[in-house]
């Protein structure tokens, strides 16, 4: 069976407080797709955290002493390092233009996964907005899916994405930031290999996987395809969550 | 458009010599695909490899001094390890049971990219054979291009993956390790976003987030997809290659 990633059309920009599980709804149908058992939406994190309201005007942040001279050393608005500092646990890397944290929800990224482009906000400066990640992106996933599922009647997964640099390689891709209704990762160790008798050794990091290929599809470019309709997700669904994904800082050879 | 990726059917097991291209052509058929301007073919590093005669009986290496010593500190075979020297710049962690390396190739990863699995060479103990990755994937990658242009009459892409462990993260992902006829980074620095009037700052490593897509249809499961034909790849086909996606040593902070 074929995987087939289609990207819903007319979602409009969205506001905080927007019904996201209702327009993507809304959406299925004006795209001339369907919902079947275990079809998986994958939602860029942008239009999850704008629902959710989780919108800040840096005018409204005071950075402290640590986030003053942490701004300098990397050369950005003090104000953003503060609350990159308040959404974080600790500090990988910086140096100028770049800060890698451990965001609280536990991934290592670039700026704790605050954005500043794609985002207006109202009032004041409108460049003064940014956009923090959901406050737990698993529990975003399970209430958007239970949504869906009960207007649907079908039996789904919900996967939210975002872009995350990496480490040796060039460029962003896709990747889970919070998940209901899927795995996180599919764990082969122990089955046979193609002969039969070797066992594998692999975990497949599966919803990862997956967030690449929706943003690969969703693209990052002007026009905006924050949502994705997935069918023939080749692993069976189950509950699963973001914590899977995540190496425990004890067996991580790279911090 | 949607994307679609669909696992050919009827692919037989790949010996030393085999043309490749040709069976891919042939599989195409078979599995009722057809091939248009811009259509991009996954193959696993696995089935090139194999056709390129890149299996090596372990009882034909020798280890050297430091093969041997770092094997009893990773715990593993010191012929192994020896091969994974050979095929190696530089070592960047090792514990017992990992060793992570800078390949020849510029990518890090986890004992040179070497497999045990899947792999059944002839004569000796069959258990002792291993598979070293092409040696140059871009050029692989080029040749069968070539050939399914010629065989199709079209335009395509060709991109050659593995399984790759990643930092912070559990689980592997496919990952691109060779490429002809698509951009391996999509820069849309300088593009504006979603409000027109802020420039965006990011590259998309577009042939890592195909790679991970096909790496999900593919699966790592007993019974072997090593190839996927995408349809509907969003960005414009050029040459390209995997030197785009490997970070310069001297701008990495995670070494």
């Amino acid at each position: 069976m074929p995987l087939i990633l289609t990207p819903l059309v007319d979602i409009p920009l969205i506001q905080p407080g927007d019904p996201l599980a209702g327009i993507l709804f809304r959406s299925v149908q004006i795209s001339g797709l369907t919902i079947q058992e275990g079809d998986i939406f994958v939602l860029a994190q942008k239009i999850v955290s704008k629902a959710e309201g989780r919108l800040v005007d840096l005018a409204t942040v005071t950075p402290g002493k640590r986030a003053v001279k942490l701004a300098a050393q990397v050369e950005k608005d003090p104000r953003f390092i503060e609350l990159v500092l308040s959404e974080s646990t600790s500090v990988l890397r910086q140096r100028p233009g770049t800060l890698i944290v451990e965001h609280k929800l536990g991934f290592i990224c670039a700026n704790a996964g605050i954005d500043h482009s794609n985002v207006l906000g109202e009032g004041g400066n409108p460049e003064d907005w940014v956009l923090l990640l959901p406050e737990n992106p698993d529990l975003s996933a399970a209430a958007i899916r239970a949504e869906l599922e009960s207007l649907s009647g079908m039996r789904i997964g919900v996967l939210i994405i975002d872009s995350h640099g990496r480490a040796w390689r060039n460029g962003v891709i896709g990747i889970s930031i919070g998940l209901s209704g899927l795995p996180g990762v599919v764990d082969l160790r122990g089955l046979p290999d193609l002969y039969g008798y070797r066992l594998r050794i692999t975990t497949i990091a599966a919803a990862d996987e997956l967030a690449a290929a929706a943003s690969l599809i969703m693209g990052q470019a002007a026009e905006g395809r924050p949502a994705v309709h997935v069918r023939g997700f080749p692993y069976p669904l189950r509950e699963g969550s973001l914590s899977e994904l995540i190496r425990p800082r004890e067996l991580d050879l790279f911090r």
